[in-house]
């Protein structure tokens, strides 16, 4: 394996140069450094796209890995080189932030099946020299971890003292503390479940199904073939993007308001403002991320079970844990909503781990977590601290 | 304006068949009886396609007009002809039934806009000869229910016992009351809302992107070039599907069953249920409405909005309404949640209306209107009866 440094930030860049050459650190692993996947195949090599903040002290104890939502990526606090926004969690994460990266070391890598540099559908597949698509083994939220896991072996952090990350970032965040509880000081695992519900699951496959739709997308062969399902991943990202929001937090938006008319023009143009920001979303959305990732990574939160996988009980993914956990959920989070964090709180209390829990009253929705919540910063901002003091951080 | 009798059903016609030349009686205006569209523009020659169930008695006073849903049809108590299936309502219309069709006179009709044999846009525009696809004007829920008075009159039925109906049928339920409240002795609007919500609408727009992403689409001439935007329409319906239900419905169903198969395949078929099932929803509906339809349909629902058509207040589209009111919403509806019948009561409160409001306790989501729910049968068969008695029906 081999580190390569980040090269300097190509702002808008295209996504699939981002997808090929990353503007991040990569972290390679070779054939001698195979990643057995949950799919009974080994993947190998392999590369991961990471970014790091602050500094890591000289204990090695002030990590904090964020891991990243379905379309995150590793730019948690710096300009995104596709878009050239800011990074998506800069509310949390930066100097005198939440995650504050003058007193921690903060990681965050793209997810294996990503598609902003670590390996993934839009990777190319040395044994045929083309995009893997399809080809790609499909990967588990499990799958992912190991990766992370291998590229702190390689950056010489042997353990945690936090991992944090909302919806299947909140995923990663209980599979590290199940598979790696040695590793995992502290974890917050934020507006996620221990498994993805059928509700879920049907939307996922809505989306799935869009992208499929498109005759673009070539039975995944796109890149090959020199096209994109550009529409077919666009309504992904509408319907996906509806249930990230609430009913209230529409309304006070967008209410039923007419985008730029005084009048409805009894035509199926976007009429209403909630139209017309739906499309854009959908718009922007293709410009940044690959269609055959989507797949993946839908498909990675579908499998996710952790109480299947331990043998029908979340106490014994948790057993003799002594990680302290802080799980977060938001009352207007109709996704994940409460119950799936109080259904975390009861695994771990019946495994008699160290945890709090925090629901937090907001009527933003799913998005909460990315937003400004100031309950939200408050509680991380002393839960993290507090670690830190246990860990002996000055 | 003529009326056709019934042709001998034609069990498992074709979609387009029925668009064209129903099985159903249909009621036929001329050039001379133009129906003034809210687009602005008059609409002829136009047909209504319609089905009644019972007898009208003598004093005409016993007749109870049934409106279908989004994607219903005026076969609400007999045999669907295009699927060979049982109507869509024949746990609620029928001998013995609540809405009983040996004491009442039922009638429903296919709306403006649909695809079931009353104009719409896979009717033929006799400007063209083809298809008339999005040449059709944009209909209202407004031009739906004033379609329907020209048909009663038509009958000679100046007043109706009860209207009813959910959904989008509860949208012309209130219309009705609103627009005709003489002739409206009693109206039952179940699970609707008074105006369509910001997240209705952004769920409806999805459908419709779905839809026109499809390049079988043809911006709307599909028929005419001999094709028809399936996938599109299947993804629209799936979308929807799984709005109409409800995460604890879909969990007692589905959870995270999978089908046909003992472990995960680790690839995009359809490994769970929920999936499998999704997409037999979308499949199945595209042989049986029309895209163009769907189009319109959800465009009416979401143009409707009682209270700013009546200047902002929902109480002035009611004001000395004597009609009977019984509003219904349950429990798990989210896509027209309790709070949306909430403010119809309140505008009709303050209308100084004669209402009753039962919210139905049921996890079954917005679709429980259409299943077996006893309470909801009960409220119905008391609020019915004591109507026709109020009425002098014996």
């Amino acid at each position: 394996m081999t580190r390569q440094d980040a090269k300097p930030a190509k702002i808008s860049a295209s996504a699939r140069n981002e997808a090929l050459e990353p503007s991040s650190p990569v972290m390679t692993f070779g054939r001698d450094k195979p990643l057995r996947l949950d799919a009974g195949v080994d993947l190998a090599p392999f590369q991961i796209a990471y970014q790091t903040y602050g500094t890591l002290n000289a204990q090695r104890s002030n990590a904090v890995l964020v891991c990243h939502a379905l379309t995150g990526d590793q730019h948690v606090a710096s300009l995104s080189p596709v878009t050239g926004k800011p990074g998506w969690w800069e509310n949390m994460v930066g100097p005198g932030r939440p995650i504050d990266t003058e007193r921690y070391f903060v990681i965050c890598c793209n997810v294996l099946g990503g598609c902003l540099g670590t390996t993934g559908p839009a990777s190319i597949d040395p044994g045929t020299g083309e995009a893997y698509g399809l080809d790609l083994p499909v990967i588990t939220i499990h799958d992912m971890v190991r990766a992370q896991s291998m590229l702190l072996d390689e950056m010489g952090i042997e353990s945690l003292l936090t991992v944090i990350g909302g919806s299947m970032g909140g995923m990663q965040v209980l599979q590290w503390a199940a598979s790696f509880p040695e590793r995992v000081f502290s974890a917050i695992p934020i507006a996620t479940g221990a498994r993805h519900s059928a509700q879920n699951i049907a939307f996922h496959e809505v989306g799935r199904q869009a992208i499929m739709a498109d005759p673009d997308w070539r039975g995944g062969r796109y890149v090959a073939e020199g096209v994109s399902p550009r529409k077919g991943l666009s309504v992904a990202r509408m319907a996906a993007h509806v249930t990230y929001l609430s009913e209230a937090a529409l309304h006070r938006k967008f209410g039923r308001t007419l985008q730029d008319r005084e009048a409805p023009t009894f035509g199926f143009d976007a009429d209403f403002q909630i139209e017309s920001y739906l499309r854009h979303q959908g718009m922007t959305f293709v410009d940044r991320f690959d269609a055959n990732s989507y797949l993946y990574m839908t498909r990675a939160m579908d499998y996710f079970d952790l109480e299947a996988d331990y043998g029908g009980s979340l106490a014994n993914a948790f057993a003799g844990s002594s990680t302290r956990f802080c799980v977060m959920s938001f009352t207007s989070d109709w996704l994940f909503p409460t119950a799936e964090s109080r259904t975390i709180v009861h695994g771990l209390s019946a495994a008699a781990a160290n945890v709090s829990f925090v629901e937090i009253e907001s009527d933003k929705g799913h998005d909460s977590f990315l937003l400004d919540e100031p309950e939200l910063f408050r509680t991380i901002d002393g839960f993290l601290s507090a670690a830190g003091r246990l860990r002996g951080l000055s």
